[in-house]
């Protein structure tokens, strides 16, 4: 499929979606939009993704793309009227618009008429299938190994290491599989539930279905975890992945001198309780171990003191780890799989 | 409010909210609404609850009402036809309906056209408030003792250890207030969220909401549990509540001879495992403790043998216990407050 972004005065520092998507998407991304930054290549503003045109508005967009993706996310999840023309060039053009947003352009009655109008398609990837259910509790009868990413904390890069497992398991052999559970997940992989935003009796049950779906068609299976299992307002949803995955292995992700909830007045715990948490929590359910640990040195200045905050953590957590971004996942992978 | 209830073909044995409403509530019950026991008394039938005529019809109950309640619900969640005319006739007369059902009747034209007409109101106790939102990780801050009830499994008896809870310390000189968190104890109180139902990022946000709301003008706060922490559909609303509480104190229900998860093919793990699982994931969010038991005793036969398994069970979990219906939560009142 071959799209344009949508990152309007947020490229690229300020477009995770955008961004994540260029990294590790399977589509061909044909322009940015950004008005901020017309005129320039992607990569006279990022160097580690493929190059593509930046222009002002979708209407500058060359007519071989098949969709428009919002790739950034304003504070709130609101729609900011400014886009408005763009989305609509896309839909006259008869094009798929893909948004994460908590406003759902499919209940905008202009966007909605466009789209019946002419032939365009609207995905709010933040609502979920209609289709939910609880869980039956039959995730591990898949035949693919399940491995779930599980965090310290939010935003620490629990996706981008699934996301690099899936790469580096695939780059070694494996058939790899990637079970998306956000929106900027959603939105790399072209499916999922947004496990957050489904009824909370649902939430096991929505990550067992995607497991279910791909798990018997593949080696390996990377479950996208989220939250912490004690984070005061999200653990909710990190504790129904954790059950409804059925995890066999677990990587846990954290943040090099995170000690802190992100946005709370709350300790972290010392690292080795979470090891057990995880562990003592799933195993009623189904026996887990955490295998390996992900660290997120974007703090630490020089890849020396990276390698030491990563063989620290190896050592706290007792299993190997590296930095996903910095080190790779190779160095982990043969204690994942 | 005086209401009648609606329970046809059901009432008592499989109408749990009918019977709860009735032992638990604040409500004048005028009627029960039961086409089969139709011409008998409540107390012919039951003998622990007020008594009060049994209708076939809402056509038969008396003026001086002002709710119908629907105090059944089907497997699935629906809406009865049989039904309906006992709910227009409610609507015609102008009072409130209430309902627990996954229908909702605010969504049924008939029924509100005719709320709209009579000025009835029509209240889906299952429908979670818009305004809900992620918890702030606050709910510690409340005056009052918050205790949350936790079980091994669902349906162990949670809302009912909840509620003798609340009337043992009401009788024990305590201002108590109960927080309800299903649709059953939502009926019983007039209020409360439907955690079950809320978006899963909002489990946590739910509850505290509720605290926050009830937590400064009374003594001591009785949250109702869902669930179980290793339950494999429904452990995510029981951590949401376990960490959205911020209990001060815990109570562990459980069902004498429930060796494995109910409807599922999984075994329950040693019940002092269960002591230490809610206490170490509550403790990074907010330190608390089982402070006593409460065990289900329903399926053993004569007083002694009940007696006997209650000691058992205080032994195996290391705190108090007691059987909530059969010997009151007096016992272990001073335990917990």
């Amino acid at each position: 499929m071959r799209i344009a972004l949508l990152a309007h005065e947020k490229f690229p520092d300020r477009a995770k979606t955008a961004v994540g998507v260029m990294r590790y998407g399977d589509h061909e991304v044909v322009a940015v939009v950004d008005r901020d930054n017309a005129g320039k290549r992607v990569n006279d503003l990022i160097d580690d993704v493929p190059d593509a045109p930046v222009v002002a508005s979708m209407s500058e967009v060359e007519d071989e793309v098949d969709g428009l993706l919002i790739g950034i996310a304003p504070i709130g999840g609101g729609f900011d009227e400014s886009w408005r023309p763009d989305v609509r060039n896309a839909l006259e053009r008869g094009l798929e618009v893909v948004s994460g947003l908590h406003y759902f352009l499919a209940e905008d009655d202009e966007f909605a008429r466009l789209a019946a109008e002419h032939g365009g398609e609207l995905w709010d990837v933040r609502k979920p299938s209609p289709d939910l259910t609880v869980a039956d509790g039959v995730a591990d009868e898949v035949s693919a190994e399940v491995v779930l990413t599980v965090g310290t904390d939010c935003s620490v890069g629990k996706m981008t290491t699934t996301l690099e497992l899936v790469a580096a398991a695939e780059d070694a052999g494996y058939d790899a599989a990637f079970v998306p559970t956000g929106q900027t997940g959603i939105m790399i992989a072209g499916w999922g539930n947004p496990i957050d935003r489904v009824v909370s009796d649902f939430t096991a049950g929505a990550v067992e279905e995607m497991i279910l779906e791909v798990g018997d068609d593949h080696d390996v299976v990377f479950v996208e975890g989220q939250g912490s299992i004690v984070h005061p307002a999200y653990s909710a949803v990190t504790c129904g992945i954790l059950h409804g995955s059925m995890a066999d292995k677990l990587v846990l992700c954290h943040e090099h001198d995170r000690d802190s909830v992100h946005g709370y007045d709350q300790e972290l715990p010392p690292l080795p309780e979470y090891v057990s948490l995880y562990e003592s929590l799933a195993a009623p359910v189904h026996e887990t171990e955490v295998v390996a640990g992900a660290l997120n040195t974007r703090g630490v200045d020089g890849d020396d003191a990276a390698r030491e905050a990563v063989e620290s953590y190896a050592d706290t957590i007792d299993v190997p780890a590296t930095d996903p971004v910095r080190f790779g996942m190779d160095e982990v992978l043969d204690d994942i799989l």
